[in-house]
């Protein structure tokens, strides 16, 4: 029986742009475990309340649901540690968590300047409701004046890029020779963007630009195929 | 026989305070290797010509010089492997160049506008006229011009230590447990500022502070031993 991963989705279903949601295709692709997505909008919340949770990813395995991405990647490793292991040991659960709340407290509040307006554009007029009131709430301005900054965000994004530029020079991903997890959480983010924005965030001569194509490229060009701009 | 460690001293040969000699410093104490350090300023390039380097750390070991705090490191590692390893193993490597580049590309910068006329003020009148009239060149401006904006540039290194405030509520030290290489390599830019500066860098509260109180505190106070202000 096939995991089931409950994925953010926009207007068009085939569009998943879900940073946390993200982590966890990479991650069961890496582990090569069978899984089916069922799209969810951010007003659905009843569809995963028997996870506990008001966010994605949930995943259902069997009968047994796990929410929340981090906790998803430590289950998925102790419950198949068969497969290809996403974190490898102490030091690299180090190396993940350290990437992860770069991610999370660098580059996503720079992403989120840059692309909110662009994302609130291809929910559901019902999830563009919500979004739109949650985050202006949160923002205290409106979608359009907080992203008319983002020129300058790109700019700021580009600069604290600069660790993960300079170890790409160093090793092919962050996690060495072969990408696991910290990859995945470091990817995310930019599939958040590649799936909701045209906006170029790279230039195509910076090696981070070189490194997210090996990471479209991983599994036969898996997040590839999905809608981007 | 102990190692030698030529070290970045001011005009005060007591004070010491450059952020790649701090690696070394505390790789030393970590590994349990007895050493002397020999106070060097900026423009003797001549005392250390030996070991093919114009800056420091550069060490003897014996008779062999090693130069660049990264090499040593690696040195220390592989010459010395039945002493505590400073990296252990390929994922904390990566762990360590991440935050090698992190330390390097992101801190030191804002560390620079902060610190750089303190620095100045600590130095040799040799080393001063070297230091302002290299630095100036390099910066553009003069290095009271470009340390006028540093209230602002404090305001972006809280900021930009999120990562590290982040993982220190998961643990006390980069590197888990205990410290190793990847803590020695962070904790360099704050001694940088330590041993330069009375300018006070982070709140009492945030756990940033608590584990810089740590990472004094490690080998009996060694690093807190030094000259401060």
């Amino acid at each position: 029986v096939a995991i089931i991963l409950y994925d953010l989705a926009g207007a068009d279903e085939k569009r998943r742009f879900s940073p946390y949601c993200w982590r966890i295709h990479m991650a069961l692709k890496h582990k090569g475990l069978p899984f089916d997505t069922k799209p969810w909008r951010f007003t659905e919340k009843d569809a995963i309340a028997f996870a506990n949770s008001t966010t994605v990813p949930v995943i259902v395995d069997g009968d047994r649901p796990v929410a929340d991405s981090w906790k998803i990647a430590e289950y998925l490793d102790a419950q198949y540690p068969d497969r290809p292991a996403l974190i490898h040991g102490d030091a690299e659960l180090h190396l993940t968590r350290f990437a992860r709340h770069w991610a999370e407290g660098v580059l996503s509040p720079l992403l989120l300047r840059m692309l909110v307006k662009d994302i609130n554009q291809r929910l559901t007029p019902k999830d563009q409701e919500y979004f739109r009131s949650s985050r202006e709430k949160r923002l205290g301005q409106s979608l359009e004046a907080y992203t008319a900054g983002r020129d300058q965000a790109r700019e700021q994004f580009r600069q604290a890029l600069t660790p993960l530029r300079r170890i790409l020079a160093e090793q092919p991903f962050l996690c060495g020779d072969a990408p696991a997890f910290a990859d995945y959480v470091v990817f995310g983010p930019f599939q958040w963007a590649r799936g909701t924005s045209p906006y170029f965030l790279l230039a195509e001569d910076d090696p981070v630009f070189a490194w997210r194509e090996r990471m479209l490229s991983l599994h036969d060009g898996y997040a590839r195929s999905f809608p981007a701009g």
